[in-house]
């Protein structure tokens, strides 16, 4: 296979798939983008930070459709007129994605980067997934989200994750077949996972 | 995480997990079954072996419904004669499943195989798929099946597989998280992906 230098991780909320992919980019030395994306989407397009930070809801029939409109993700700002604020901060978000693809190897966390980065030969596509027990224990302690109706709201915040991704890119969002390895971190636990992530990408020749 | 001995491989049609699942067996030197299911359900059952080798077609409204009606896996086959054939058949099978994981290491392709040893820690979930035009070029070579409208066939191969899984089980087929692991054999190739699952489970203290 051709090597990968390139790293996007999609993951269930809860399952620990942005600490695996902060710790892959420290073990191999190379940047980490997550909300960092936003940081310099916001930058490059003069839109507000804030606007990037909570993942949009859908508002029409399905952003992918647009290509038939004759829209495209290369397109400039000003020919965005038209769109939804949603799917304008989508397309500067995507554009960031390529850019900070084009510059070498990375980790990139969520943004619907698999789909965005897909054409390219050099990235390895990874979903993270776990068991709901291990979630619910994960959201309490390392996102202070409330203990009551724990479970519905980590069910919520998948929710929301599976609307974007669906709208955006009409792919199914956790399906295996979206990306080149999918992993439990409920079996593995989180370090075991960066090993094996480490393992596929290092063990380029076979 | 508890020592993996059993390895259940689901797989889109043509993606290699059958392939996979048999060399692996040879390299672990363990018992490897998907059609000697078959032999053993029929032999054990007194029902014609042909009748096993199609996997069923759904005809009511959901197998994981009937857990609610009283019937169990564990029953007696007398007890089934109000379902029907392809139910009977389920059960058998998924008797078979159970009593061959309980003699020990082995490797079991298809058959529901993961959800029938749910209940088990000592068995890894595998979940092998692969790219729409690899999977049409083993349809041709390995499966003899014809050029024509390849995609299509392909296609309603998967269809049967996951009809036949979600009515049993009420599970999404091919969602990441009913596995541990999720490989794609268009990136890795098949001894790659014999690897990797090779790998996961001989590092069993990490």
């Amino acid at each position: 296979m051709k090597k990968k230098t390139i790293i996007t991780i999609s993951r269930q909320f809860g399952s620990g798939g942005r600490e695996i992919g902060k710790k892959l980019a420290e073990q191999l030395n190379i940047p980490f983008y997550d909300k960092e994306l936003i940081e310099i989407a916001a930058k490059e397009s003069g839109m507000d930070k804030e606007l990037f930070e909570e993942e949009g809801t859908r508002t029409s029939r399905g952003f992918h459709l647009l290509g038939a409109l004759g829209y495209s993700l290369g397109g400039p700002l000003s020919t965005m007129t038209e769109l939804s604020l949603n799917d304008r901060l989508f397309i500067v978000q995507s554009e960031v994605v390529k850019q900070v693809a084009d510059q070498g190897a990375c980790v990139i966390v969520g943004r619907c980067a698999d789909y965005v980065l897909n054409d390219r030969d050099d990235v390895l596509h990874v979903f993270i997934h776990a068991d709901m027990e291990d979630r619910k224990e994960r959201a309490i302690h390392s996102y202070e989200v409330d203990e009551r109706d724990i479970e519905s709201s980590v069910r919520k915040i998948d929710k929301r994750r599976s609307n974007y991704y669906e709208y955006y890119t009409d792919r199914k969002w956790g399906a295996a077949d979206n990306y080149d390895i999918s992993i439990n971190t409920s079996t593995f636990g989180i370090d075991r996972s960066v090993a094996i992530i480490k393992d596929v990408i290092e063990n380029k020749e076979l």
